[in-house]
């Protein structure tokens, strides 16, 4: 079983989460009504940290889970935890200004690299032996 | 095996293509041509029924699986058999008028937090013991 | 173990983050700048055809490995080869011109369809014996 990599799906989902609720309040706060997805830049970069953090789930969770299947749970699980805190500071420095989405973004992208590699080389490794 | 989650992922999956189909017809109903994703008020509903549909299936499919995993099968698929049903109501509601697409959008989130909640305790409760 | 199934995820997961990096490829390129995304057709072909893969990524990876666990992990990774090369073809097109979208694009549905209705099969077969 891998329980920590479990815990750490689920955590990610609920940070996922939060992104989806901070549009609806932009929504409210900046006026853009649905099904509109512009019209005020508050509520444009709260939609893209949403749509970026859902852009790269499809990236992040098939690469947790095939590290830790193929690897490690606590591992996989530990650069998980990476990948959280990058999307937590790229979500706080969009929030600001589009300018400083930058070093989150980086945090969460080698985390996500660091998942893919080291679950391609356990994958290939296994495939050839 | 999960043999009922396995078929209400695929019933899912089915339900959610059936959302971007909308999509191509409105298309083809409105004349907003690709890549335009703006144009026509019926157009962007349907957009966004399929966008918001794709933005909950990183909530969804995860929390079903680890809570039929970590739970039990049956009830995670009747679970997820109510978020399908929101998830029809929604796009039910939503496609007549953008007030309307509260009440379907309101039982998918409460059956996705119902399996979040429940993977979690679960989750919680092996690492505990 | 599903080792050939878990190759093709990670060449496809590969594949749709090579198609984030031409969106901000295209960002430079045509001088849109985030948030913003539309204001050029070239950026809003590539935002597309992102998004597009995107929106499939649901719909291929739990067929795949449902697939996969169900029936064949050989078959299902063949299939998902087969997928790949569609998504290829599609980007190709699409970053053509709109038009020529639809030869990758059906390639790649087929290809879905194919691992969708095969697990559905194999699933529904186990629930009756």
């Amino acid at each position: 079983m891998h329980h920590l990599t479990a815990l750490v799906t689920l955590l990610a989902i609920a940070l996922y989460f939060y992104t989806s609720i901070n549009v609806s309040r932009s929504r409210v706060a900046t006026g853009v009504k649905a099904p509109a997805m512009s019209g005020h830049p508050d509520f444009e970069r709260a939609f893209r940290i949403q749509m970026n953090t859902l852009e790269w789930m499809p990236i992040f969770l098939p690469s947790l889970w095939l590290f830790a299947i193929y690897f490690s749970d606590a591992i996989a699980a530990a650069i998980g935890a990476v990948w959280i805190i990058g999307r937590i500071v790229y979500f706080i420095g969009y929030s600001k200004e589009a300018a400083k989405r930058g070093p989150g973004f980086a945090i969460q992208a080698m985390a996500s690299l660091a998942l893919w590699i080291g679950a391609l080389g356990a994958v290939a490794w296994r495939l050839a032996h």
